[in-house]
């Protein structure tokens, strides 16, 4: 879905990453290796785990030398066992130690967060309930890390603050309750956009659906609490989605999901994680000429 | 040591990840807060770690508005029980809740690798060995990533590619051997920059020694062998620095330690990590104008 | 709602366009008028209308020189008549000239998208029709232009690409039907963002209705179809709005909202338009110390 | 005069009102159209007019994906009929609509211009006068509506407040007079810019020739005043050139230009315009392969 | 004539200097010099020379930090003796250090081109000719050497390839002759635009006349040449200026100049010169509180 | 050791450069030469020199116009005589002439430092002294002159303030004494760095030994102190870097080398220089077709 087309955002994004790494020069690379000199560099998982972000790694390197060429050697989201070629680069020695460590460092965080989101969807197996991220990204990256969550077969919430509203409680303290905050909303907004609301009590449920609102939240509520709030929406506003959120673990998530609610929303999917290891060898090069 | 003078290269990453998040605009806020209200967030840990970032969280809000006033509750670096205030910010709704998000996700990840780089360091407590990062940080994160490291009781490694020389696998086999790739470099750089060179045994450590590096890394040797690697250094080279690396813990860093080198460098400390849990509340608010 | 807090993109655009006009300089000024030199501006309409671009041109003058004073004499969105003192600007002659331009040429053109909006908003008097604009605005002035028309009384469409699904025939073509492009949106966006489609034929109202859009949009249809095709939405799917669009002009809105509609969107409140005519006089002045 | 060579101002410009478009993702191509669809997008005009803009709009598709192939089938600066094909552009269905909007709203602005200025030439038909355009612009616009201007029939006044000297009534007021103005500015600008004064009445006439202007701007003047203007500047100080000014417009100008002036400036090509209307239509599709 | 009012192009050239120098941090000073010390820079000549650059380097102090003080103790362009105090600058002694390098740069290379500059100047002393610049600038620099040259007593060229047309022998080729080349040009640039025409010989400087020159550069001619053309320029196009370039030195200015040329071009005003040697010294300091 | 690889800074820096020149276009090329225009263009040098630059003025026309074909005709480094052909560029005439000011300007100042460096290392003929530069270089241009510098033969210092301590006079009296300065900045820069003191009297060279510098500055010492100097570093620190710095000259740089010193560091390579007269000349050319 990402990579199809336009991708300037990415692409600058990419350059300012390597000009932290790469800053004045790689005076390594470029007092030890001579001009010419060609490899090709073998990119493996040293961890099993769901593979995420190879056409990243591959406009990495395109951005370095776009006379390198990438292949993937596995498809973008499979799941790999410890030990597998994920992919190939080859050419100009110089370009491929550019880009590596921007690379894997992209890759290595990616897989990370499309195999810790696996493990929540296969909790979920069976179950209709879809799982979403939250705005707990890595600042700079949020959209690489809302595609790796799509990758391990999540699903996305809204990208920011500007594509839907959601009322939380600072808002409803602010507007001086559920009903004024939601009307003021749905008068300001485009037609074409969603009111959620956030609630932590039967009776804010209660609110939120007299309000109107699109989507409701159910925050931090015990299950049984859970169970009647989705009842209830049901019951008086089937149009109505629900969202679960709040301390959302693997252990908890699918007693949660079988509340009956649309949604449940992670923010540890993307906010802490294990990056997966991943690592690129040289083994085959080739003497270019002496520079 | 970074929030002395001359931030602007940070400044712009904030107004680049405020744009992320915010977009054509908070449309929440904007519709449902008006335009005048005034509140104080209370900035809070959810649980115990060592608290790093509030000079970065205080640069975040005064990006967004400079007329918010922010407080610092706790030092930096200072371990904290859960439920401590860290911090308040006092002004407008609207900008206080444009910063939050941004702000959060910065604490949370710097506080996440403060607290884990801190644990490292009370494991070597008492030994003279400095812990220190990698390259392995965050795109777009580095020199906040490395100055949390620093909170955290650590060291630094080189920046980049740039500052100094770190011959590698792939490079000693570019170059032909560890005598070459030290020859070619030392010749080109500056005679301020100093040049490491990764081994993986002790006929490597030799050949180390031999081609005047000014830093030998032991890299994945067993206790024994590391032992082994830095008498020989110690014995010939008494100026040559040891560093080691390689798939270090909390269990096994001590260990690693009481070999006898000088820096034990830890890829985790910034490519894995827990954020640590810290929301902000609007606890007060006075009604503005309405507009 | 645009200038609460945060409005760095505004800013970095104010520049450029300063640069556009300024260049390597405003020889006329620098070498006639002495560097101490100081005046008042009086901003003023020279044509009745609905004025906009006040904060626009605040901001203009800011970013030219902080020191300049501005002072609105009329709210933003008033209607004026001809000859209205619109605003004061005081201080260094120098800056007061090198904004001059580029602030008339941004309140010149939202006055005009303003007043325009404002004839259509008045056509629409007593019913319940929302007026909304398009996509069809000026490259690099969307925001604003989407301002100028809530100014001018009406709301907005989607902001762009990402913030709302519209499948328009293109899209039915190319998913083979409204049931396949419905369903493989629904699938694949977050469940808090709507999805539009755009139909020709009381046929596709109906595949539309069946296959769950959340809006339906009548496209360039009469009005006995535009009529039926709402009775019809009405009956089968009371939670679905409605929109009508095509060669919408003050002579046929009125018709159009009376076929029941909840929104029309007009192209022209941004794409065509007429200036309203502003101009700024210096009309007293102090001698500062000559340079 | 604008697409020879380089074009990095406009290719950013570009990039720029792309982002404002597509932002975080187009969601209904990204989610409806599978990833391989190609498709012939035909654009035509809806309305008569000049055309301008094609080598902008192939210059969008190109920066969108260069391996689109856009094909003009009519010429720069061509007057044509309702429903004229002027363009093909083919390959990638996701890349067409990613750039369709921005392509059209280009076009349609600038073949405005060029048909609003193509009326004023024809009104000058046969008379040497030349008329120019100004700096009432759109900000971020001004080469290509000044480019639209020249392929309208039109000449350019000065691009900026750089490339000239333009002496107002605000300025002769700081200055003390037009001598001083003059003097001043002739002192201190490069001998390669002309210096123009913009004069009310007759006396200012007489002073701008004694003060050695190179251009005299007669604005807002009766075509009797402008006449006996012409009149003695032909007579005093042939070398200078004159320029007239003020609500210039289709019924006016031509009795304007035959006061003898060389040069007659008009706002409203720019400040105000009805764009063309032009539309795209995907005619033609291959299935590409599933993703 | 640069630093009044909006100065935004030189703020960013400042920013991406300081960045080049410090990069990922002076970490000089921030490990040796404790956060809170205060000391007061004095800047002085180490030779003589004419001063330039004053308020530039102001402006890199206030980049660096705005709650430094900058007091100039010259003005700018005066000449000074060696061991002349050129300035202090007072507050954070971390914040003086960043800039130093930078400020001193370039008020060293400034400073130099506008020495060199006055000694063309006072070669010509009492005679009318007009000194002037070329396009031979640093790039990146070129509105700042432009502004020391003005400093130093001479006046400027053109600014670049957009503000005049200048016709060389190589467009004289591509257009097939002078008459075509000016005609050409003449139809088709703004007419606030003026024409230069460089020629080599009699031959060239009749046709500039006839083809209707604004002005007519002598290039390398020898005096005797350089006489004979400004004389039959004067006798047939009075309002023609002349300019004389080739080969400029201190040596042969004066006699170039009594040609009765208006204009005498030197290339290496720009881009050969000695930097006037500037340093900065820290010579009252106090404690701050340690950090 | 620059042009392999990444190069995207200075892409950026060239079209800064080239948005410099042309502004809003190159008015004498699109109004003289016809469209199509094709030609070849001569680069020679008109003085002899060490020839740098070559692979920058690529670069420069290769961003102007991709499908110009660029030919070096010596190797850069070379030292060539007078009339030398150094390269030729050939395509759209157009493209050549935007480019050619920014090329030679490049070309010029790069043969101009590497010329007067290779002046500075003939004079240490058969010495192992290393010869190397400063930050006195212009700014923006750091890496370009530091490059020339290594293209004339010497060798380069650090590259800002980033990438290695340097104490000087402030830093030690702002820390308290080199004792102090030296402690600190060890205890908190990365092991992979270096510390180099400045010192101007034999007391403080011997405080820097004790103190543990790597390399020792001797600032502006008679032949003897420094001979004095290196003695006592080489007994007491045989690994401790020895550099000389201080107006060196052509004339005493060869004494200051026999001192015994590692490496004399010479500013006026990069601050003070002479340009390499180097032009261009269009001589051969076909008429592309009429546009």
């Amino acid at each position: 879905m990402m990579f199809n087309g336009y991708n300037e955002e990415l692409v600058q994004s990419i350059k300012g990453w390597l000009q932290e790494d790469v800053g004045s020069g790689d005076v390594t690379t470029q007092t030890t290796i001579v001009a010419g000199h060609e490899s090709k560099g073998i990119i493996h998982a040293k961890e099993a785990g769901v593979i995420c972000g190879l056409p990243v790694a591959e406009l990495v390197f395109e951005v370095v030398d776009p006379t390198l060429t990438f292949t993937a050697m596995v498809q973008e989201g499979q799941m790999v066992a410890k030990g597998t070629v994920l992919a190939e680069v080859e050419g100009s020695t110089h370009a491929i130690l550019t880009g590596e460590r921007l690379a894997l460092n992209l890759m290595q965080r990616l897989s990370g967060v499309a195999t810790r989101t696996s493990s929540f969807v296969q909790a979920l197996d069976g179950l209709p309930t879809r799982l979403v991220d939250t705005r707990k990204t890595t600042p700079g990256h949020r959209r690489l890390e809302k595609y790796a969550v799509r990758v391990g077969g999540g699903a996305n919430h809204r990208f920011g603050l500007y594509d839907a509203v959601m009322i939380k409680d600072n808002h409803i303290k602010g507007a001086g309750g559920i009903r004024q905050a939601v009307g003021r909303a749905r008068a300001n907004i485009p037609h074409t956009m969603t009111i959620e609301v956030e609630t932590e009590s039967l009776e804010q449920v209660e609110e939120a659906i007299a309000a109107g609102a699109d989507i409701i939240m159910l925050d931090n509520m015990s299950p049984d609490m859970m169970r009647e709030a989705v009842k209830r929406i049901k019951a008086k506003a089937p149009h109505v989605k629900t969202e679960a959120s709040g301390n959302v673990t693997l252990e908890t998530v699918r007693d949660m999901a079988e509340s009956g609610v649309d949604v449940i929303s992670v923010g540890r999917l993307t906010y802490s994680f294990s990056s997966l290891d991943i690592s690129l060898d040289l083994n085959e090069k080739k003497e270019g000429p002496l520079s």
